[in-house]
C-alpha cells in the first residue's frame, strides 16, 4: 500500500511537470517562436506527448492503482487518497482502452489534415481539406468502439470532454435552445432599434488597446507575479505550474472590442487555473478542471455576466474614454453599453455576439451528430453547412473560408468539442443567477470594479472542487440543478428585450 | 554494426530534442516566466537535466559505442560515422567518469550556494557566501579525481570548457599578457588625452536603444525568421534547435553602448550557432562548438574586432545620430570612435573596456589556481580580491558587491570557465589577423556595412568544422599558429597607441 501510494503520487508529479513543459513548448510556438523553429519544435512535442501518454499508460503505474483500488485497500485510504485513486483509475482506464497505433494514426493523420485545412481555408478550396476530413471521421468513429460507452456513439466522444455527459441531454437542451434562440432573434431583427442600429466603427491603436487590456486584467485581480498577457493569432491560455498561467489576445483587429472581450475570456480561464485546489491536491489529477464545459463557464461568466453587464461598464467605460477622448466624447455609457451588446447575426463563430454564439455552435454539434450516425456525408457538409446557416441565422456564407473552413477544431480530431462552447454558457448563466440570487449586492461591486468577493464565491463553488467532482455534479452542488439551458434564456430575454424594447 | 550506428544516431537525435526543450525552459525563464513560475520551472529544467544525463551514461548507449570503437569496425566506417564515433566515444567516456551521487551532490549544493551568492550580493556580506563557496572548492577538487587527466589539477576542469588547454599553456600566455596589459594601460594613464578624458553621458530611451539593436542585428544578416532579440537581465543567447537561435540584451542602463555591445557580442554568438555544419551532421555531437574559448571568439569578433573598429563607426555612427539628433549632434565620428573606445580602469568586469577585460579574467584565472593548490583559502578572498585589482588595475572596490561577489559562476560550480573569455578574445583577434591579411578588403566592407564576405569567411573557417575538431586545431588550421596572446598585443597597441597618442 505505502509503496503504491508512493508510486502513483509520484507518477502524478512527472506527469505534471511533463505536462509544464509541453504546455510550455505550445505557448512559446504560439507567442514568440521564429517561424522556422516550428520544424525542430514539433519534434520536441511530439517527444513530450510521447512520454506523457507512456507514463499514462504504463503497466507499473496501472497495477500500482489496481491494488490501492481493491476494495479492502480503498477502504483503509484517507478521504484524499480515495479521491486521487478513483479519479486516477477512470482515467488510466479509460487511457488504456486506446491502442497506441491507433493513438500514432490519430497524430499523423491530424499533423496532415491541420496543414491541408490552413491550405484549404487560404486558398478558400474544401476538397483540400476533404480526403483529410473523411478518414479522421473514420478514426473518431474507430476510436469510439475502443472506449465503448453505453447509448449514442457520440456519447463516447462527448465524453472527452464533458465527462457524464449524453446525446439524449444535449439534444433536449440544445433543440430548446435553438427554438427559442431562433424566436428571440426573431424579434429582435424585426425591431425598430435593430432596424436603425449601426456600427459604431471606434477603433483604438495597439498600444492603446495593451493599455486597456492591462488594466482589465488587473482589475480582474490577475497576479502578475504568477500569470501574464502575450499576443498570439488565436487568444488562448495555458498553464505551465500553478504560478505560471498565461493568457493571450489579439490587437490586430482595430476595434478594441475583440481584444477587450478575448482578454476578459482568457483572464477567466486564467483565474480559475490560478485557483485550482493546491494544499492537498497539488501536483495531483484532482487539481485540474474536470470539463472543458465548466472551464468555459469561467471564461464565459467573466466574458458575458461581468463584461457585458450594464455595472460593468458603469465603472470600466471611463477607461476607455481615456485613452481616446476625441472618440468617445459624444458617447454616454447607456449607448456604448447598448453598442457593446449589439446583436447582429454573423459568419464568424469566434466573432458572433452573446445572442447568436450558441446557434453557431449548435450548428455543429448537429453536423458532428449527422456525420456519426451516418445521415451526412463529409463531402456534402459545405451545402449542409450553409443551409444550417440559412435556417438558424438567416444568412449564408459567400465561401467555405466563411463556412465550414472557419475553425480547426475538425482537422485536430476534437469531435465533441464544440458543444462545450455552449455548455459552458449555458453553465455561466446558472452560476451567475445562484451568485446574484444570494448576494444580490453584486451589482454594487461590479459598479464599483470590485471582484473579490465575486471570485471567493467562484472559489467556493467551483475552483476549490478540481476534479473531485464532475462539473455535472458541482454545478449541481451550486445550484441546485444540472444543465438548464432556460436559465440562460431568460437572462438573454431580460437583457435583450430591454436594450431593443420589445 | 548498422543496429549499433541506428542506436546512436537515435540517441543523438533525442539527445538533441531533449536539448533544446531545456534552452527553451533555460530562455523562458531568464526573460518572460512570472518570478512566481520559478518554483515548477526549476523542477522541470531538472527532470530535463537528470533524463539528458541516464541518455548520456545509460550502458546500452555506451555498448554500441565501443562496439563501433573497435579497431575493425571503426576501420570500416564512413568518415563521417567515424567523426561521430570518435567525438561521441571521449565525450560519453569523460560523463561515465563521474559517479551519479557526486552530479547530485554538485546539484544540490550548487543550488543553496546560488541563492546564498544572490543573498551575500545584495547584502554585500561574503560570509554568507563563504561555507558555501568551501562546499563548492571541495566538490571541484573531488571532480578533478574523477577525470584524472595528466598534469596540473585544474587542467580537469580547463578541459570541460576549452578540450586539450593546460596550465602550462595559459600561465605562459596570461603572464605576458597581464605584464604586457599592465605596461600598455601605464602608457594609456600617463598620456594627455587619458588626462583630459571624460564621460561624454550619453542616453537612449529604451525605445532608441531597441531600434539601435534592431538595426545592428539586421546589418549583421541575423535571420529574423530563424532568430529574435528579447530582453533578459543578463545578455544571452541560446539555441532550442538549428533554426530557433535567440539572443538577448538589456536596456536598463542609460547609457546605449552596454546594449548596444552586448547585441553586437550576443549576435556573434548567435551566428556561430546558426552556422553549424547540419548537411549530414545534422541532429549529432559534430554539429556544436568545440569549446567555449572559441563560441567566446565569435562574439568577440563581431564586438571588438567589427564594432569597436573605426571603419565600422563610418557606417554605423549615423545611425546612432538619427536616434537623438540633438545629442550627437556635436560629436563628430572621429570624437565618438574615442569615446566608444575610451580605456578606463574599472572595478566591474562584464563593464570593462577592450584593453582592461582581460586583465578581470586573468584575476580571476590566478584566484582559482591559487584555491586549487591550496595557496589560497576561500576564506581569504575578498583580500585576495581587492590586492590583485589594485596590483593590475591600480583601484580597489570599495565593498565586495563591486568585488569578489560580483559574478555567480562561482556559485554554480563553473571553475575553469573564466579562462575562456581571454581565450576567445585573443582566438578573435587571431582570426581578424588573418582574415585581414588575406582580404584587405574588408575593411572597405566594414566601412559599407557589407557583412556578407565575413560571415561566409568564418563559416568557411570556424562554422563549417563544427566539433570534428578542437578549437585550438581549428584555430592553428586558420592562423598557423595556436592561441597567441602577441597577436592580440599588437592590436591593442596599433589601435590604442593612436587613439592615446602614444
Amino acid at each position: 500500500m505505502k509503496e503504491s501510494l508512493d508510486f502513483i503520487y509520484k507518477q502524478q508529479k512527472e506527469l505534471s511537470t511533463y505536462g509544464g513543459i509541453a504546455a510550455l513548448l505550445g505557448w512559446d510556438q504560439m507567442t514568440y517562436m521564429p517561424p522556422m523553429g516550428i520544424i525542430k519544435r514539433s519534434e520536441q512535442s511530439s517527444l513530450m506527448s510521447r512520454i506523457i501518454h507512456e507514463k499514462i499508460v504504463s503497466d507499473t503505474f496501472w497495477n500500482h492503482i489496481q491494488i490501492l483500488s481493491k476494495p479492502t485497500n480503498y477502504a483503509a485510504l484517507s478521504d484524499k487518497d480515495k479521491n486521487v485513486v478513483r479519479r486516477l483509475k477512470k482515467d488510466v482506464e479509460k487511457s488504456r482502452k486506446i491502442p497506441s497505433d491507433f493513438v500514432e494514426r490519430m497524430s499523423k493523420t491530424t499533423t496532415f489534415a491541420y496543414s491541408a485545412w490552413e491550405k484549404a481555408k487560404k486558398q478558400n478550396d474544401f476538397s483540400i481539406f476533404l480526403p483529410h476530413l473523411k478518414k479522421i471521421v473514420e478514426l473518431e468513429k474507430e476510436y469510439c468502439g475502443y472506449i465503448n460507452l453505453t447509448g449514442h456513439l457520440y456519447n463516447n466522444l462527448l465524453d472527452d470532454y464533458e465527462e457524464g455527459m449524453t446525446v439524449d441531454i444535449l439534444k433536449k437542451e440544445f433543440d430548446f435552445l435553438k427554438t427559442s434562440l431562433i424566436e428571440i432573434l426573431r424579434n429582435i431583427t424585426s425591431s425598430n432599434i435593430y432596424e436603425k442600429q449601426k456600427n459604431l466603427n471606434k477603433n483604438l491603436s495597439k498600444e492603446k488597446q495593451r493599455e486597456i487590456c492591462n488594466i482589465v486584467i488587473e482589475k480582474m485581480n490577475l497576479p502578475f507575479e504568477r500569470s501574464r498577457l502575450d499576443v498570439s493569432s488565436h487568444p488562448f491560455t495555458t498553464t505551465m505550474g500553478y504560478d505560471d498561467v498565461r493568457l493571450t489576445t489579439n490587437f490586430e483587429r482595430e476595434n478594441p472590442l475583440f481584444s477587450f472581450f478575448s482578454t476578459v475570456h482568457e483572464g477567466g480561464h486564467a483565474l480559475y487555473e490560478l485557483g485550482m485546489p493546491q494544499d492537498e491536491y497539488k501536483d495531483t489529477v484532482i487539481s485540474d478542471s474536470p470539463s472543458l464545459g465548466l472551464h468555459e463557464s469561467q471564461s464565459r461568466f467573466w466574458e458575458n455576466m461581468i463584461a457585458r453587464n450594464k455595472n460593468f461598464w458603469k465603472y470600466f467605460y471611463p477607461f476607455f474614454q481615456k485613452t481616446s477622448p476625441d472618440q468617445f466624447k459624444d458617447l454616454d455609457v447607456e449607448k456604448w453599453y447598448n453598442y457593446v451588446n449589439q446583436v447582429q447575426p454573423s459568419l464568424i463563430r469566434v466573432e458572433a455576439d452573446e445572442l447568436t454564439y450558441c446557434l453557431h455552435v449548435i450548428l455543429r454539434f448537429e453536423i458532428e451528430l449527422g456525420l456519426m450516425e451516418d445521415k451526412i456525408d463529409v463531402s456534402e457538409l459545405p451545402q449542409v453547412w450553409n443551409s444550417k446557416m440559412d435556417e438558424m441565422l438567416g444568412i449564408t456564407p459567400k465561401n467555405d473560408k466563411e463556412g465550414v473552413l472557419q475553425d480547426m477544431h475538425w482537422s485536430g480530431g476534437s469531435f465533441g468539442y464544440f458543444p462545450t462552447y455552449a455548455i459552458g454558457t449555458i453553465y455561466s448563466s446558472q452560476l451567475f443567477n445562484q451568485l446574484t440570487k444570494h448576494k444580490p449586492s453584486v451589482y454594487d461591486e461590479i459598479e464599483n470594479g470590485h471582484f473579490e468577493n465575486i471570485i471567493s464565491w467562484l472559489k467556493e463553488n467551483v475552483y476549490r472542487h478540481g476534479r473531485i467532482m464532475t462539473a455535472d455534479e458541482i454545478i449541481k452542488s451550486c445550484c441546485g440543478e444540472g444543465l438548464n439551458s432556460k436559465v440562460f434564456l431568460d437572462y438573454l430575454k431580460a437583457k435583450y428585450f430591454e436594450i431593443y424594447e420589445i
